[in-house]
């Protein structure tokens, strides 16, 4: 038998009391470890972190708070090369891929602990200035941000096991408030060993970081008034969550950041070869083989000229044709595995659902991967699609398919293009490919109101620009409506979640010994 | 039969087709108006407003979208007599308690026309400063605020039919969102009357406001994920709001503003007597009776040293004694009715919950009414409780009784009455007495994190401050938890809710052509 991870709540390690469900290698098939909930004191848990963790995190200041985060990011730093390991082997990601989830974790949380140490020896923050109320002043409204007296429940998605926890972790312990980390089981050794090497080595109050690995079974029905919850997965789990009555009836507050259609569009006026053109055509590339297409923010929608769909077809399936796939631990290989046989089927599915309006523009799917069974392996080569018909593919609209595959959409005129990318009904991110400063900029304020994240590629930002499906910890992360209408990060925006604003009324010199 | 209110949608006056459900007068009886929303387009009605109003609202600038708001100030400024009126006949409220709706709403609306004024001539609102995302900020990340591309439904409740639709409606048409207010069908002709007074004389542009009384059937329905629902009411109706697919699968925002357990609490060592004991007596007494206690806002927890329960209890019924209950159109009344019988019951019924864990200290449910038929008006005196068991009477901490009803709670020392405070498990606000600035400001902050607002009473203030329930537009109205989780007003915070926020990553020169 494969080991069994232990849960880490109140305070303590506690293994499961079940059989536990086993974490594979998606790419050898292979036992690795396994994951149990069963039977843990969820009540005894989440009150540990609230009436314990929660009072010791608010007893410090930001800036103590945040040397934490700076104890905890060394802490990660120093065991980097153990997670690169377990990535490979529970990820099947390259190492280029693993770094985004776990260099891109310690840099979030190197930011967090700089922006935090800004903040001073406070306890409360000052939100804006004090307002009157009355004649001379001499009654005021000083509005405050306050830590919310409550845990934080953080429900992760499989593809982001070491970044998914620590973007959330990074801003709530910041605020004061403990962390309750519920990683995807699929990928949730990763998560589980960070939490250990950071617990065991004594950085954070008792109880400030607690893993549950394994059902998510009790996990709502433990929440209180005062306490958060994010998620970020499917939609129809998300539906579950807002519905649930921690949220619908306890007013829980919840931030959810599911999946969208993200687009990248190429502006009117680029003719092929451009330097725009050369910049779209690499970052489609990118977005659709780094991780192997698993990024909430992919690009999913390919908006271009209807004159350049050829061109840019052949440009795109020509470089998809040198990307090689199969076993991370193969020299050369640049496109590991999905992150399970499970998720190869949603794609194949998922492709298949795209096939009533689509023509297919390059398929990966047949080609052979290096060092991996099929049979065995998550494996799958890129797959491009086209909708000639861009109006009538509903699906191309809809449908998101978790992996390395995108839509070609070609579009009449900018109203048309930005219309289509609407139609994403709410995406994290759509990019921008144009060589006019004016006329990429009026695109971007009108995509703003569907977007989270607008990410615009000029020439002049060729080498600088950080990347569609980056999430950068100084952006917003998380967009409205289909995309679940959260919002995290955004440097110290992210602490809004997980705070109470309050309205101070009162005379002047009582707001002067508020001490902000 | 009596008049048939129409409602208005997709930009034209248009009556339901059923018989209509009649609004009466609460003091006297009689049938006043019907209102019916039976066989409206509901498609076409939010279409509209989508479609064709919010376009051209959009198409304006933040100071000409303030410029509207102050023509409504106006026109509504010329017909205030008309509505003092109507809230007499149909809300059954004195004439003071009548300006805190009527007043309140043209006050408002007046604050965020002057500060939409100080927008300017702009459609987009920067949100803070870039921030660098490459080597020597050749590439940045600037956020902006962009209106949404939906509507506003307004569900509003039936103690505030002025000023509910106002204090939604300005923040919302300033952003350039459309309302749709579907008013609480007991009081509905007043937020009618105004609407129509309103749109008839064409200040804003068609389908900007409408209005939908009668049914709520099939309002959330209508709803697309870029539009925003904001509710004020019962947790009960909260909770099938959150539940709703527009809201759990569609991620409609929600704001959410529902009832709370405010406290006043009478800081320690404060004496019989001292200024800080009659402000609070004041103020309790103030706000039990004003609109009937029928405030969202109002008080219905006192918490005082235990020393000086009695003392709190005998001050606050010799002022309750004095109050005459009746009909809102005699002199010398100055509390008038409930909004409905079925209000006085829920009253009644709340005060009988409350029974078995208080004892009476003042109990007005038999003092005479003036000028009105006690078997047929829904009046009520006012009726002070007592629970010498703070920490056993749960029922007090957690059953809002709407109306002249609070319950005295004394407590041992400070860290007990914050603990009290807390148990409302998230209220709109607190209030506190005392004479010792750093001693309230301190516990103001304690209270913070469950609360929307902290209004502090100390004797400077005694004639400037604006009162514990009064909910003022630069303040921030609405706490967590109990309370709903929502956030209103606040000056120009109330706009981020009618926003969508996105960070622009770009090269300085293309934020540059933002023209922020």
């Amino acid at each position: 038998m494969t080991e069994l991870l232990a849960n880490h709540v109140a305070g303590r390690w506690q293994q499961g009391t079940g059989p536990g469900t086993v974490l594979t290698d998606p790419v050898l098939g292979t036992a690795l470890v396994r994951v149990d909930a069963t039977g843990l004191d969820l009540a005894e848990a989440f009150a540990f972190a609230r009436h314990t963790a929660a009072p010791a995190l608010r007893a410090m200041t930001y800036r103590e708070r945040a040397a934490l985060l700076a104890a905890v990011a060394q802490r990660l730093q120093a065991h980097r090369d153990s997670y690169y390991e377990i990535a490979t082997a529970n990820s099947g990601t390259v190492r280029n891929d693993s770094a985004v989830d776990i260099d891109g974790a310690i840099f979030t949380l190197g930011q967090y602990a700089r922006w935090g140490e800004a903040l001073g020896d406070v306890r409360v923050l000052r939100d804006g200035d004090a307002a009157s109320l009355a004649r001379e002043a001499a009654f005021v409204s000083q509005h405050v941000q306050v830590p919310r007296h409550g845990v934080a429940l953080c429900i992760n998605a499989f593809n982001f096991p070491a970044w998914g926890l620590w973007e959330k972790a990074a801003p709530a312990l910041l605020s004061g408030v403990p962390v309750i980390v519920k990683p995807a089981t699929a990928t949730a050794w990763l998560t589980q060993r960070m939490v250990r090497d950071v617990v065991d080595a004594g950085l954070l109050p008792a109880g400030a970081l607690s893993v549950i690995a394994g059902s998510s079974a009790g996990l709502m029905d433990a929440l209180q008034p005062l306490d958060v919850v994010t998620f970020t997965g499917s939609a129809e789990t998300a539906a579950l969550i807002r519905s649930h009555p921690a949220v619908a009836q306890r007013s829980v507050r919840a931030n959810i950041e599911a999946d969208s259609l993200n687009a990248a569009l190429l502006m009117p006026g680029e003719v092929q070869g451009s330097d725009a053109f050369g910049l779209l055509v690499r970052e489609v590339v990118r977005e659709m083989t780094a991780k192997s297409g698993q990024k909430c923010t992919a690009i999913r929608r390919v908006l271009v000229p209807q004159a350049l769909y050829g061109a840019v077809a052949d440009a795109v399936a020509a470089q998809l044709a040198q990307v090689s796939v199969g076993n991370p631990r193969s020299e050369g290989v640049r496109m590991g595995s999905l992150a399970s046989r499970a998720q190869l089927q949603s794609v194949h599915d998922g492709i298949a659902a795209l096939g009533a309006c689509t023509e297919l523009l390059h398929d990966g799917r047949l080609q052979p991967l290096v060092d991996a069974d099929p049979q065995v392996a998550a494996c799958i080569g890129p797959v491009l699609l086209g909708a000639r018909d861009a109006d009538a593919a509903a699906a191309v609209h809809d449908v998101e398919v978790f992996g390395p595959v995108a839509t070609l959409v070609p579009y009449r005129d900018l109203d048309h293009a930005l219309a289509l990318a609407h139609r994403g009904q709410g995406s994290l991110v759509t990019s921008l490919y144009g060589s006019d400063d004016a006329a990429v900029a009026g695109a971007a304020l009108s995509l703003a109101a569907s977007q989270g994240r607008v990410h615009v590629v000029t020439p002049a930002v060729a080498k600088a620009h950080t990347g569609h499906g980056n999430v950068m910890p100084m952006s917003q992360h998380g967009g409205p409506g289909r995309a679940g209408g959260g919002a995290e990060l955004g440097g110290l925006r992210a602490l809004d979640f997980y705070h109470q604003r309050s309205a101070i009324q009162a005379s002047p010199a009582v707001v002067a010994s508020l001490g902000l």
